[in-house]
């Protein structure tokens, strides 16, 4: 291959990243060297910088550069129920609907016998102690429809059992706007199990 | 948005390339918070690099690090055949195919009146004088067909008219493997004035 050096490294870096293969991260390095400086400073200081300025938030566990993240520092938002998330971008997800008015949990993975991931593998120990600490009313679990998902929503529910804490999950069903004849049965079957009354 | 600035950076970033949108780039900007340090750091400065370190050919305007590139400076090379092409990315695809000896002329551009792009803008000047003083033989064009790269053909072999210089272009018809039923009519009125006899 005839690039210079550093087209080929270009190239390999953005093949680290997810979806992108040989051909794409070509395209890529060839398409970097026609954007403007100043946005290639500021890509290659934000890319130092997701290392170095990027933590977790230490109460709920989101991506913050703070110690303590946005959300969890914004006194408006009710303090007694926690969404338990997998991911930081399930938090973001749900910030971007807008319509939940408390708080996160960031679990970081869900419970995986078979990866090997255990209960203390992910953030459940702070969660069970904030639910203490914070005096929490409800958790709402809104983890992936898998076994991992349930696992864990299980565990967790085991572990609060006997407590006065409200515990929740999403509701699973046909996707809106979805078309039915396209939808998969085990959807389809949690969606008949989950049938609400036509008021 | 509740991101932490860095990532609301990344996305910005990641943004800028070409083909990648807001989902993609957030996603992306997610992902490359689990990507190793090392290969981070290798990504910016190689960012950095693309600014700095990358030039053109003085021969043939070809990317490379140093003043002259690879292929110019390969004594191996045949040195009377010059294949024009478009932008650097055609030179590295005939030489992934590597049975072109000879050597090439990036020109970073086609005459396009309608773009206000004219035979001054791209490296047409250089090629001329390049096969005067290297004693050019052969100048195979291998540009893309349209009506941009017609008239550079044009341009070019008026401009040469009356020299020794052999002018070809590089063969348009059907794909090699190709469905005929899909390949469209220009492509298949082409390919058959352009028919060869068969031996």
């Amino acid at each position: 291959m005839n690039y210079p050096k550093t087209i080929k490294n270009l190239i390999e870096c953005y093949k680290k990243l997810p979806g992108i293969g040989e051909k794409t991260a070509e395209r890529l390095a060839l398409a970097t060297l026609n954007i403007d400086e100043e946005i290639i400073d500021l890509f290659a200081q934000s890319l130092i910088d997701s290392k170095t300025k990027i933590k977790r938030c230490e109460i709920c566990n989101h991506l913050t550069e703070e110690n303590i993240c946005s959300i969890c520092s914004d006194d408006s938002r009710i303090n007694d129920i926690l969404c338990v998330v997998e991911e930081p971008k399930n938090v973001i997800a749900f910030e971007k609907i807008g319509s939940f008015k408390g708080k996160y949990h960031v679990l970081d993975g869900l419970i995986s016998p078979l990866d090997g991931i255990t209960p203390d593998d992910i953030k459940i120990n702070s969660l069970i102690s904030r639910i203490e600490k914070e005096n929490i009313k409800e958790i709402i679990l809104a983890l992936k429809p898998s076994i991992e998902g349930e696992t864990t929503i299980l565990y967790i529910s085991k572990l609060l059992s006997g407590t006065n804490v409200k515990i929740t999950k999403i509701a699973h069903g046909i996707p809106m706007g979805a078309d039915m004849e396209y939808v998969d049965l085990m959807t389809l079957e949690t969606a008949l199990d989950n049938r609400t009354e036509v008021s």
